[in-house]
């Protein structure tokens, strides 16, 4: 039986992942290019292949139906790339790992709060010139954060940023404000870019929801985070917020086009990761152990060790 | 009555300090060159001045006889550069600001620990420059951290990084195993320096404890956090440790001298803050707030508000 990778760094954290495969009596077919595959060379990577562990090629109908596969198991939380319902109707079981990466996100968005609130990245940089530079940042507990979106990572995120003492306000319209925890307190879109200092988003989708008039209601030199997906910003917009001040800095895991090498690039108030939030050790272990029992078990293999 | 200002920031985080001084009928002279003053320059600085709001600035015995202060307020903790017994003989009252900065170096400890843990530096000057390059870090959780010293500044920040799932190990001579958190493991230097991913210093005083032998028994990889004092550590066994990649990053925030231009700028792999831990606005509020309450109380002057 033969496995296609589709993740680009498949058993790099933790080499366990292979062994289970090659136990189950699996020949593996690694991905070949070391980055994410185009359609193209999706359909030729699946040539013969019963089960995928996905990463975000494209999955849609015409690749599912060029291919013989019978089980599809994303590491990672996101089927945007994956045709759910050409799936269904070709009888391919597919999974995902909602669980696995929640933590790291979580703490990829403190880390990238915690050096744009402090000013690490400019004092950092001009200190390895040979600047002595100090610059007077924010503690997180002075901050007001507003998390737009609060499901299992905006809640995670929300609990870290917390603990350190910022006060938490929640946008999420899918979310009743009696289901949320009663430190943090529930608003309208509108009231919380007013009043917050940082927006970290969380939500799922791909409709815009920081357009021209979002950023024009935001406080005067805020910070916005995003690790969820580039498409909740307009590009266009951001680029102004950030021209005219409105935004003091940002942080984007996540672009319209990856990989990116978009304006941002020239912005240095702007941190910048390459999609890399899942991106720790003990994540990937979790995320790529979980995909692999789920594919186990739709390919109708027992896990042996 | 003259009060001078010796630290080259007071009053931007928050200039109701500057309110608080005026109110009390006092003419503020503030630190003219924008940095720490030499001994000479501080000797000059203090001419007349009745009361002083101290930085880092020599206040030696030579300073202090050659002075007519009633009452130095240091706007901080460190008192290794006042002659405490000088100012004693001369009777010159004494005061600093113990809790103030707690908070905020715990903070940028944990944030330092962060940065370095998840790569975000290399990543985002890479993307930066176009390349879309990701590297796999480490989760907090994963993490075995020792914390060297474990007065106000250690507890307070082995509590953040403990709150993010490490396990912490207590290095401190001064302080009985009863008296560590029971969620915490006291151990010998060499073993906790064995065992950990990451070690953080936070001891007073200004004897070695990271020389070459220490560093020879790091695990390879590790990472070394100074928030504390420069002189804790062998600059030249520091490079050697970074050279040969035991030690796999580190991040200081206080030099042999400063302002630093020294070896470590040349390190990539450094995280380097202008000794700014104690630079948000809330902290520098607290502790310029604290500062004048002492000094205006030792001046014998009531805050008037």
């Amino acid at each position: 039986m033969i496995v296609a990778i589709g993740t680009s760094s498949f058993g790099q954290a933790d080499p366990q992942v292979l062994e289970m495969l090659e136990a189950a009596g699996i020949r593996i077919r690694p991905n070949p290019y070391g980055r994410r595959l185009t359609e193209e060379e999706t359909i030729a990577h699946l040539k013969g292949a019963d089960g995928l562990l996905a990463g975000l090629e494209p999955l849609n109908k015409r690749v599912l139906e060029n291919c013989s596969l019978r089980a599809l198991a994303r590491v990672g939380i996101g089927m945007t790339n994956v045709d759910t319902e050409a799936a269904a109707e070709l009888g391919i079981k597919i999974s995902n790992t909602p669980d696995g990466p929640t933590r790291a996100v979580a703490e990829m968005t403190l880390t990238a709060l915690l050096c744009l609130s402090r000013d690490i990245r400019t004092q950092d940089q001009a200190l390895h010139r040979g600047e002595w530079s100090k610059t007077i940042g924010r503690s997180i507990s002075g901050l007001t954060v507003l998390m737009v979106g609060f499901g299992r990572i905006g809640q995670a995120a929300a609990e870290l940023i917390a603990s350190l003492g910022a006060k938490i306000v929640v946008y999420d319209p899918y979310v009743k404000s009696d289901e949320i925890h009663s430190n943090y307190q529930s608003c309208s879109m509108e009231d919380g870019l007013r009043q917050a200092d940082a927006v970290s988003l969380h939500a799922s989708g791909d409709k815009c929801i920081m357009g021209p008039h979002a950023f024009s209601i935001m406080k005067q030199g805020s910070i916005l985070l995003n690790s969820a997906r580039a498409e909740l910003v307009d590009e266009s917009a951001l680029i102004s917020a950030l021209d005219d001040g409105r935004l003091a800095s940002a942080w984007f895991d996540v672009f319209w086009h990856e990989p990116y090498r978009g304006r941002l690039c020239e912005y240095s108030q702007v941190l910048l990761t390459p999609h890399a939030c899942t991106y720790t050790r003990e994540c990937r272990s979790l995320m790529e152990t979980e995909a692999v029992e789920n594919l186990l078990r739709d390919l109708g293999l027992k896990r042996r060790q």
